[in-house]
């Protein structure tokens, strides 16, 4: 099964087209050209209980092109719809940096250009994702390469058939993009995916074969898991039905990582529906393993007041009302600690390998 | 041809017993246990102009147990060795910061912690890397892993025999650690090396197969690149003569990613024997290239007081000082501007591809 079924550079490229036919059609009726784009704010974001993830409201507002204070933008985003389907025809993909400098020109007879700065672009093209309903993917816009996989999984990449249980230790880069066509998996015989937050936990047990001996599939996104990570996670989780188990280190920031992958960001809630997790599990580093695990204190760190702030926020989220969240994040704040993942180090080179996950994975101990 | 013969894992753990010998031997003649230590600041570098790599001097330090100042940094010293023979014990790797964690605890009766600061281990590690002429590499301690390869090339890491030109567009993981018996190179045809500072440059001629068209290994540090990425390069320069070329953003920074590729780093002189490439040559993106290509000025970006200081600071270098160099910097000094790479694609998304290197290679227009 495939999660979705990707539009084709040619459907892409008639949606983008579209946009044009907007304007000529309102200039043949003399009318004022306006699209109408869904708002990208808080305030049109709310967590869904039911499917789990947070989703995008119905809010929109206008964007037409004889209205002083929206005549540059109406402009800009058809310059960004014009370039992107060049992207779609040349069958090619691009960043979000090349998109910038492409669009970017000065306006004949003037000395106005038409972007001043990236900062200007990226929206533009956040827009045209949730106008137009199209996935950043779908428009060929590639982010960073960050992510790293290894574990019985074979993929078809650009015509390679690639094992990622042959790739030494160091493993796979993980593509930006990883929808169907681009990606396609052959063969998993995983039990589940180990999601981690670090590229050094990730090496230990990489070096350890530890996917190996569980019959895991290792992946990392090298601190916050870009797109093509969290994608991959997903396309497994729904395609091959494994479970996503989620490793960072025991900070509000780790917390958020895992929060991002389960139910999806507030900053891309258009995405959630093909992002987010809803089932995902987070296997640690808890605020109890320290005690459970007899590390000293002397290796925790001390939370800063932007950490404290940071968790006094998440216990507010909607998504981390479940009993067992407000513990684990009232623990953290009572102990006033924060503990990395590297830290277990401090019991033995190896103790994350031998003795900390595979406890975990006996004892199911993990939070939803 | 293998670059130097590596230390096997009982050569390595005996040296660094061999510290511990010099305790041993003090105390029983009732001498003051020191160890001598190679200086490691500016003062104790310099560029060897014959052999075109920045060196240490031969300056070095003494570092005593019985000397109030110095006693805890002894203490310290023999921590890390002892942490590092048990790497080559277990014959596993590690990271600096687990080894931080690894050697922290609370002396025993007091408040004492042996570490507080990763700030004061990582400079220990450096020392032992001096002081028993170890490389970092050769104790096992891993860096990150940022980088990735493509193109005809064909290593063995762990057992696995990986062909680096059947890797889909993403690539392959660069491993932390490339020495003889980690990485061993099977098979090269390549004709050169185009190390790319960015990861968008990189996907770009990945995604367009450059590799294939013009017989080369693309390869890239997604930024500063890391050991693994400049040993990797440095190899293939050594065992199969191959050029090195070095793709930048036209700004100071740029320049200094290229200088150190080329003969290394001040703060990391040591390694220079072993890192730096003196052959690696500069093939852009030069000051000269946007009046060549005719770039619109405005996709230059204003140099910023920070950029002219760092300018000036490299017109100074030693390794700087050829005319051409004077030339290219001044230019960008002249004209006010800095270019990313990324502004090619103002030309046409694949003009990196399709134009601009083609017309370099050809032209071989690069700087030594």
């Amino acid at each position: 099964m495939v999660t979705r079924v990707q539009k084709t550079n040619r459907e892409v490229a008639e949606t983008l087209e579209g946009l044009a036919d907007v304007v000529i059609k309102a200039a043949k009726k003399g009318e004022d050209p306006t699209i109408e784009i869904p708002v990208r704010a808080l305030s049109n974001v709310e967590f869904n209980q039911r499917k789990r993830i947070i989703e995008m409201g119905d809010s929109t507002t206008e964007r037409s092109f004889f209205n002083l204070g929206m005549a540059k933008k109406f402009m800009q985003t058809m310059l960004v719809a014009d370039a992107m389907k060049v992207l779609q025809q040349d069958d090619i993909s691009s960043s979000l940096r090349e998109i910038y400098y492409r669009t970017k020109h000065t306006i004949t007879d003037s000395s106005e250009n038409t972007f001043d700065d990236q900062d200007e672009s990226d929206p533009i093209i956040e827009d045209l994702e949730v106008t137009l309903s199209l996935l950043r993917e779908e428009l060929h816009v590639r982010a960073d390469e960050r992510g790293t996989m290894v574990g019985p999984l074979t993929i078809v990449e650009g015509g390679d058939v690639i094992d990622c249980s042959k790739q030494g230790k160091a493993g796979k880069t993980v593509p930006s993009i990883v929808e169907p066509g681009e990606v396609d998996i052959k063969k998993c015989s995983a039990d589940f995916v180990l999601l981690i937050e670090k590229g050094t936990q990730f090496n230990r047990l990489s070096e350890d074969k530890f996917w190996r001996k569980h019959n895991c599939i290792l992946l990392t996104g090298n601190g916050q898991p870009p797109r093509g990570v969290r994608r991959l996670a997903r396309r497994l989780h729904d395609e091959y039905k494994l479970q996503i188990l989620v490793l960072v280190d025991n900070d509000p920031w780790g917390y958020y990582i895992y929060s991002v992958i389960k139910q999806g960001s507030i900053n891309l809630a258009f995405e959630s529906q093909r992002m987010a997790i809803p089932d995902a599990k987070f296997i640690g580093l808890s605020s109890f393993d320290p005690e459970k695990h007899s590390l000293p204190r002397n290796v925790g760190i001390k939370l800063n007041p932007n950490d404290i702030r940071r968790a006094k926020e998440l216990k507010n989220y909607k998504w981390f009302q479940k009993k067992e969240w407000q513990r684990e994040i009232n623990k953290m704040l009572d102990s006033e600690l924060k503990y990395e993942l590297d830290a277990l180090a401090n019991k033995d080179f190896r103790y994350l390998t031998t003795d900390y996950l595979p406890r975990k994975l006996k004892e199911k101990d993990w939070l939803d």
